[in-house]
Parts: structure tokens; C-alpha cells; sequence
């Protein structure tokens, strides 16, 4: 008998089958949501790599809300549809704006090294005015453009970029981001946060609230701010100016705080907008050839 | 005694005792992540909101691979830097190029309702170059366009889409949802799948492959996808086109099987490219003056 080799065993195997089925049990009926939130209760903040920041779900941002007397459109239900005012461009006339257009944003480069010229508001206005034009998730436009002009402020949202990018790089980013990020020669250092006359700092709205105080749901929030700031960036370019996407780590609450942003409000991008410093130099990249990008089907 | 009137209880509190010990351990030790694997293992498919498909964070996106040899940069570690090749315009110059780009970017409307009339691929193929100058997280391009331009294609494309759709509509989105679209007049039928001439199917690229077979990371690659899709919306625009910009909920899996794309990408927007039908009719929406946007600080 094998079991006269394990006395141990022999003895006690009706607790270990026991505990064994409840361990199996507790395993396929334990609600995941629950266990994570038991563990991430203990720390006081998590800190998260790029795309979970970017990519994490809003919570409550798609449950209808609850106590709603039947749900009413945000926009009028009688919304009237009108014919659309287009002009149809020959086809070489076509041809030759979207050749243009290409040749125009090929030169679009991204700068770390900023002029402290300064540039009309006005102009600003427009390039947000643009950004405006984007489609959204059910027309919620659900962005915020927070333009930064004073010096005094620039210089505080500097420090607070920096102190936390010091963090990033040195702490939480790892050695293949940061050895990924060494031959573009970024850093922890932000000057252009203070030399660029305005910093452009988007926020996407998760949610909007109604009269009666209720929740209106942003669908597709996150998507519909960075599609708007694609075409925010094609405005600054093609104004003759220049800007650096940036995706400030883990700046976001404080950010928001120092600017009295509300609570339904996160920070997606940092753009600071001027004109390139006169010794600015920029990496020397090649763009993917378009066979790499394109599938024809 | 208690224990005399649970003669069950009493006989076998070792084995119950042991029971209780082992889930808690369970539910205190599990990995949230292998439950949930368990978990939805069952069932074929898990729905999700379309914030949740937008942002759903990218398992494994950020972990720099083991067994690396130490992080080898995905760019040249000695990658040049030049001089920013830059031509600064006059201020009258670049206020009236801001404000050009604003009046031509305001008539941009989403349609509908799409002509077939034929759209050559020349035209296309710059529209995707224009979009393939986005900037990127790290440079990394994390994009494949996939152009569909054969109406058999397209038939299936539709199939998939409208199947998926019907379901979203009467089961998935909820009532507030569907109330909230209502005014636009969307529904699950898609006519504008097969009547277009191309289909842009814009998937975003998780990671490649890097030539000894381990992952190289795309940082913030949904963001950045976004980005360059606000550029090609734009281009589509400017080179006189029209589009709708669509986020196909839940088809990401089949169109991706249809398409014969590899794991690493992931469907984000689909975007039907062409002239609008003569009939076509848009909602008379009215977007958010500028002080509803933009703050200035």
C-alpha cells in the first residue's frame, strides 16, 4: 500500500480533500473586481505605465444613471436633418489637395526646443477653434482646452511635471522604455514647460452633468479628445508653428488641481505651442515607408 | 453545551475549520487576473462598452520582455540629430493660415450617406501617407491601414458589422444609449459599408516583433492611433472627401479574422472614404462656441 508510506497522509486525508475543495471552490466563484479591490485598497496611490493611464476604463462613464424618470436625448429629439452643403472638387483638383496636404504635414516635426517669441492669443483661438471641429461620441465634444500663458504658472506646472518625471524615469518607466526613449535624448527636464509662450493642456471630460444634476455619459471620450488633438497638432503645423506631444506620467491630479479643472475632467495631452528655438535640432528618423503602413485589400 | 445540539458540527469542525482556512486563503492569494481567465475561459465572448473596447488596458503592453539581454534600443542608439529644417512666417501670415484652417476644417460634417462613385487608390494612398506623419509614442508607428475596396469585401465587412450592431442596439447600449443617438438618426443598418468605395480600417499594432522573436512595446499606441486618425479625417477633408468616423463595437475580432491581421493589432476606428450621396442629409447641430472650450489661464 502506498498510502502505509505516508502516515501523514493516511491519517489526515479527509481535511486536506476538505480544504482542497473549498481552496478550488473559493477560486471559481471569487468575484476578480473584488480581490483587486482588497489588494489596491492597501496602497495609497497605484502608479500606472502609459497605457493603463491612457487606456484605463472610465468607471461609471457608461452606466445610464439610476432614479432617471426614462432616458431623454442630450440633443433635441426632434433634431432637424437639413441637406449638406458640399462641393464636389474635380478629380484632379482632389488629387492634387491631398498630395498638397501631404507634402504640407511631412514636414511637421516633433520640438523639444522652444522659442520664447511670443504668438498672438488670437491665433491660439483659432488653432482651438479647429480642434473644435472634431467628431465626438454622439456630438458630447467632450474636451477642454486649458491654454497657459503666465509665466508664474508655466513655472509651476514645470515643477510639477518635473518632480514627477524625475520619479518616472529614475523609478517607474524601467529600463527598456527609458533605453527606448535615450535615442531621441528626452529627459526629465522640461524646459520647454517654461521658454514656449503657451502651453495647450487638454482635458478629456469623462461625463457632463445635466440641469436636474445628473450624469450625461461621454461615449467614447478618451478616443474622441485624442482624434481632436490629431487634428489640433495639423492646426499648429500648418499655422507655421510647432508643439511636442506629450502625455504627462502621473501629473494628471495635480495638474488638474493647480488649474481648478473639475472633477469630471482628466488631463490627455500637453502641448506647448511657439516657434522652435533658432538652434533646435530634431532626431534624424525616418518615417515608415507607406508598403509597411497600407494594406490594400 | 452549544456543541451538544450540533452533533454534525461537534463531529467534524477539524474538516469544516480546514475548509474555511483554505478559501480564505484562496480569495486572499488568487491572481484577480487567472480567476478572470477561469472565468470568461467559459463563456466564447465577453461584451464591452465601447469605453471599455476603447480603453481595455493592453495585457503585457508595458512588461519589458525577459530573458533580454539587457534593453537594446528600438531606434538607433547613436540615432543623428540635425538642424530643424523650419521657414517662420510672418505673424500676419500664420494668423491668416490659422484662420483659413479653421474655415475649412468648420464645413467638415460627419456623412452617412456615401455615393459610389469610384475615389482613385492614388488619392488614397496619400491620404495614408498624410496619416503616417503622426507623431508616436517612442517613434514607434504603431499602425496598419487596411484599405477594403472590393465589393465582395465590403459585402462581408457589412454582414459582420450589421449582425454585430443589431444586437448593440437592441441589447448591448441600453436605453439612454440609444436615446442619446437617436437625434443623429444612426441605426444597426450600415448601407454605408458597401456603397462607399474604400473602407480605411485602422488597426493600432500592440507590440512587434523584434528580429530575435521578442516583443517590442508600443507605448501609448491607442492614443497615438487616435492622433493620426485625426489627421487622416482631416486630410479626407481637405483633399474634398467625406467620411464617417465609426468605431465598430465588438466586430474588432471578426473584421480582424476577415482581414487576416495578426494578434498583435487591434481594430480602432473603421472609416467608409467617398463623396456623399446627392440626397445625403446631416443633423443641424451647432458646436460649442469658443468660450465653451477653451480656458485661458
Amino acid at each position: 500500500m502506498v498510502l502505509a508510506f505516508m502516515p501523514f497522509l493516511a491519517a489526515n486525508w479527509l481535511y486536506i480533500l476538505a480544504g482542497i475543495l473549498c481552496f478550488v471552490t473559493a477560486r471559481l466563484t471569487i468575484a476578480p473586481s473584488y480581490v483587486s479591490a482588497l489588494r489596491t485598497g492597501k496602497q495609497r496611490r497605484v502608479y500606472l505605465n502609459p497605457d493603463q493611464a491612457a487606456e484605463l476604463p472610465d468607471e461609471d462613464a457608461d452606466c445610464p444613471e439610476d432614479g432617471d424618470d426614462g432616458p431623454a436625448p442630450s440633443l433635441p429629439a426632434d433634431l432637424e436633418h437639413v441637406p449638406l452643403d458640399f462641393e464636389r472638387l474635380s478629380e484632379e483638383e482632389m488629387a492634387a489637395r491631398a498630395r498638397d496636404f501631404y507634402s504640407v504635414m511631412d514636414r511637421r516635426r516633433t520640438v523639444r526646443a522652444f522659442s520664447s517669441d511670443p504668438v498672438p492669443m488670437a491665433v491660439i483661438e483659432d488653432l482651438v477653434r479647429t480642434a473644435g471641429t472634431a467628431p465626438s461620441g454622439a456630438h458630447t465634444e467632450p474636451w477642454t482646452y486649458v491654454v497657459v500663458s503666465t509665466d508664474d504658472l508655466k513655472e509651476q506646472v514645470r515643477e510639477i511635471v518635473e518632480q514627477e518625471e524625475l520619479i518616472n524615469y529614475t523609478q517607474r518607466m524601467g529600463d527598456q522604455w527609458t533605453t527606448d526613449l535615450k535615442p531621441l535624448r528626452t529627459n526629465w527636464e522640461k524646459a520647454y514647460l517654461t521658454d514656449a509662450p503657451h502651453l495647450i493642456m487638454v482635458f478629456k471630460q469623462q461625463y457632463s452633468l445635466k440641469e436636474d444634476g445628473s450624469r450625461r455619459n461621454h461615449y467614447y471620450n478618451e478616443l474622441s479628445v485624442a482624434i481632436a488633438s490629431g487634428i489640433l497638432i495639423t492646426a499648429i503645423h500648418y499655422a507655421g508653428l510647432v508643439t511636442l506631444t506629450s502625455t504627462p506620467l502621473n501629473c494628471g491630479p495635480a495638474l488638474r488641481a493647480l488649474l481648478g479643472r473639475p472633477a469630471n475632467e482628466k488631463l490627455t495631452l500637453l502641448l506647448p505651442v511657439g516657434y522652435p528655438a533658432p538652434d533646435a535640432t530634431v532626431p534624424d528618423l525616418r518615417r515608415k515607408p507607406l508598403d509597411e503602413i497600407l494594406v490594400r485589400l
